[in-house]
């Protein structure tokens, strides 16, 4: 029965007069802020919730953001974090598909409502988490908080689903992954074991906090009572200020930030001695830019992790022990590391057996924090979760020491500045456009953004089509994330498999020839 | 879902031609172990037990040991690990009252079982684990392993009980303590999280196997895929050689461990550099004793543990970093330390409120790892657990930062002309007379003060000390109502139990002998 506000409650009882929260100029101790989620838990209670309704977040980093999540735990509805990078109907779709009835939103996200709320036939409550005056219709925080008395915490089942997490969907819809309190807690946990964080840390929410990996530290830095510094978007300049000002301990990134921060020209301006601890993980990282990360950063550990919503999401974690230059250590720092405690980790072939280490197969895994399984989805999830073991869909090989190196994403998920980009979405996109004949998307290596999403096109006879504007085309359809940044236009039809099947590994072939690596 | 046999899974994973048993002559990789363990299974399954059976454990520390805990897990029956300083009808009540069908036994214990085994009907089979020839009418344990393939872990619930251990012998009939395979594997998780282990623990299993504390340590060294090397008995000097001969990196020792280990005229005379995390924990630490460890262990990290078998039973740690000279150290090292993760920990009322920090109540818990309740016993389970939390009998308070401090066991606890004596306080001011060997203070019967504070005392070899000379040193040290007004002396060693905790009912008992209703 492990429960998500147990973290806080513990948080409360050895650290109740200690900053929990800095965003701007607003400043909470951990003992204001558990009166707050009581008193938000029981707005929401009051504006008609019950347990188990689902609660949009769609917000940029804030306190009020880690209030509402924990305000849904403690009152036992479920929260619905939603991409902030999302075009208005892939807003509409997350929101209708989780049937929302109360959506959290900012001052980003307030232009986008005409667009999203009359289109949610079930969303019946806006409340308002920004700084700005609130707009008219809309539940002002503060005052609601104000209004309502705190209630106890609801205390439900550890089985209960606390969030649903969406992730791209391989056939175009994205789907949302139930993750119940015991996932939740059991990954914050497991990765408090395999790490090294600092007994009390100073953390910065620098990635997106909708994010599955941020969400795992705002958990995990809960239960050790850290204090938490909020950053509405990520911006290397003022994430190097703040680790200087706040003397931050620990941090999380994504390579494509890691990328810019120690690349940053300000990165050697400040005082970075603090930073004892950064994690690093959601897609893979150059060696070139760890290597850097390593310099610019000589009293920091690094970890990396790996895993995916699914698995809630931590699966393996390689320790600052491997980060070196022994030949042993340069061969590790292209795995994925160990499965973290908690979790088996094994290599499947198709009927689920384990294959002999080295061999390339399927990375599934087993362990109590497998989430409950697709929103919705009962055949899905059964596929997904057959046999009793997570089928991650990326392929990879396990060494004789249970290092798991990662070596093809089975369902061609491209990871393109930290954030899961499906290739068969893309796709969609692309093809709509009327003079597109065949087209396939895939990752391709990039400087910035570790991967980007490129397209392979044959167009129409007689029909003439020109990169910018099949671009254009696609940010009509989809997230700008999403589209292709470049596209390669051929004549010749593309590469079949003797299924039939586009073959993705001819296509990619010659980006990926210096960097096989890395290649997913 | 978290079941014991995935932390053996793990290990076998990431480490599988690794050391994971020595035993004297006999060393075992872990694919090996995870083979005999699945063999060990089997053979169980074979003679006829059925997943829920109970299979009773009395043995001293071996490798075998070792093995039996995990088929256990892996055929999903119940472990009864039994604790080798009991009598005859204590075993057989252990035993008859779980149930058991089948027992474990090695050579020290063959002697005994004319007196046990007719005595528990439900009794069918009889494994002899030790080194000398199997007796007649046992199953000798090694031929059952050659004769039984290796079954598949059967993978049951996490909430199955894993284990009974019995508990609370010292105020009348022991009890079974009902452990779930969730208890158990996220205590080890939780504790992996909050002390310092190193990344692949070399481990001696020093205390005795069958008390919880060692428990811990056999699930947590398991997951990290450690080498754990087996005494069969505790002894200082073996204990120190281990030490230097395997390089053994963390250790688990009670208090009276530590003692005997840091006074032992050898100490010096071993490299104990490779040791850099001593938990220890179980009873009362005396200052004395911690801060010479801390002298003659100057690489060693030192984790205080505090909780108890109901609660799997890590409940609060004190970090090394509280361990040291400064003023805030020295208060917090009278402390039990803080909630580990995973839990909640809260000083109660007799109605379940929590009461002000600094304030004397019940020591409670809340979480994941408390007992599914003890056997067969739903009315005391009710009680014990009552409100949805852990009641642990514990006297303490909590500070503002969140440390816990024990009073005493509430059951302990002296009344002398009304006031309340917790003994461990006065234990700790006639500790710290420097000719005090070993101490412990009880309340005997007194016809002015209803109950006398009356301290055992046994002198360090060569000096001397009278009962007026201790009373007074008290009285430098703690208020006079609490100092003891009388003092016997003794040369022999005071009783303790299996677990190292000394036998305080061993020590009421001549004084209590016409007064049985008063013992508490």
């Amino acid at each position: 029965m492990p429960r998500i506000t147990q973290l806080l409650h513990r948080a409360v009882q050895i650290n109740p007069r200690g900053t929990a929260t800095i965003c701007g100029e607003r400043i909470h101790d951990y003992h204001t802020v558990a009166d707050r989620i009581a008193r938000a838990a029981s707005a929401l209670h009051r504006l008609g919730c019950q347990p188990g309704d689902r609660v949009g977040i769609l917000a940029l980093n804030s306190d009020r953001y880690y209030e509402a999540l924990f305000a849904c735990a403690w009152g036992n509805f479920i929260f619905v974090p939603v991409n902030t990078r999302l075009a208005p109907p892939e807003i509409v779709y997350w929101l209708s598909d989780s049937g929302c009835t109360a959506l959290f939103i900012d001052d980003a996200f307030v232009p986008a409502l005409p667009a999203i709320a009359p289109e949610v036939p079930s969303l019946r409550h806006i409340i308002h988490i920004g700084d700005a005056p609130c707009p008219a219709g809309l539940h002002a925080y503060e005052a609601l908080l104000a209004a309502a008395p705190p209630m106890p915490d609801r205390c439900g089942s550890g089985d209960d689903i606390a969030g649903l997490f969406y992730t791209g969907g391989t056939t175009g819809r994205s789907k949302g992954v139930m993750l119940s309190h015991t996932n939740i807690v059991l990954n914050a946990i497991n990765t408090l074991g395999g790490a090294r964080f600092s007994s009390r840390p100073v953390y910065v929410h620098a990635p997106p906090m909708f994010h599955i990996a941020d969400a795992t530290l705002t958990f995990l830095c809960t239960t050790l009572a850290a204090k938490q510094i909020f950053m509405p978007r990520f911006d290397p300049a003022a994430f190097l200020r703040l680790v200087a000002e706040h003397r931050v301990t620990d941090a999380l990134l994504v390579p494509t930030m890691v990328n810019m921060v120690v690349n940053h020209p300000e990165v050697t301006q400040h005082d970075l001695s603090s930073l004892t601890n950064c994690v690093y993980g959601a897609s893979p990282m150059p060696d070139a830019v760890i290597r850097r990360a390593m310099a610019v950063m000589p009293h920091s550990g690094f970890t990396q992790a790996y895993g995916q919503t699914e698995a809630a999401p931590v699966l393996t974690l390689l320790g600052p022990e491997e980060h070196g230059t022994s030949p042993g250590q340069q061969r590790r720092m292209r795995s994925a590391g160990r499965a973290v405690s908690g979790w088996e980790v094994r290599i499947h072939d198709e009927h689920d057996n384990e294959v002999p280490r080295g061999t390339v197969g399927e990375v599934c895994g087993r362990g109590p924090c497998m989430m409950r399984g697709y929103w919705n989805q009962p055949e899905l999830t059964a596929n997904t979760l057959r046999n009793g073991w997570l089928h991650t869909g990326d392929g990879g090989y396990m060494d004789e020491d249970g290092f798991v190196y990662i070596v093809d994403r089975l369902k061609d998920m491209i990871i393109s500045g930290g954030e899961n980009v499906y290739s068969a979405e893309v796709e969609e996109a692309v093809y709509s456009h009327p003079a597109v004949a065949e087209a396939a998307v895939i990752g391709v290596p990039d400087p910035k953004w570790g991967e980007r999403v490129h397209a392979v096109v044959r167009c129409k006879p007689g029909m003439d089509l020109d990169e910018a504007a099949l671009i254009a085309h696609c940010h009509t359809r989809i997230a700008g994330f999403k589209c292709p940044r470049s596209v390669g236009f051929t004549e010749t039809p593309l590469p079949l498999s003797g299924a039939g099947k586009i073959l993705k590994t001819e296509l990619r072939r010659p980006f990926w020839a210096t960097e096989t690596r890395q290649v997913h």
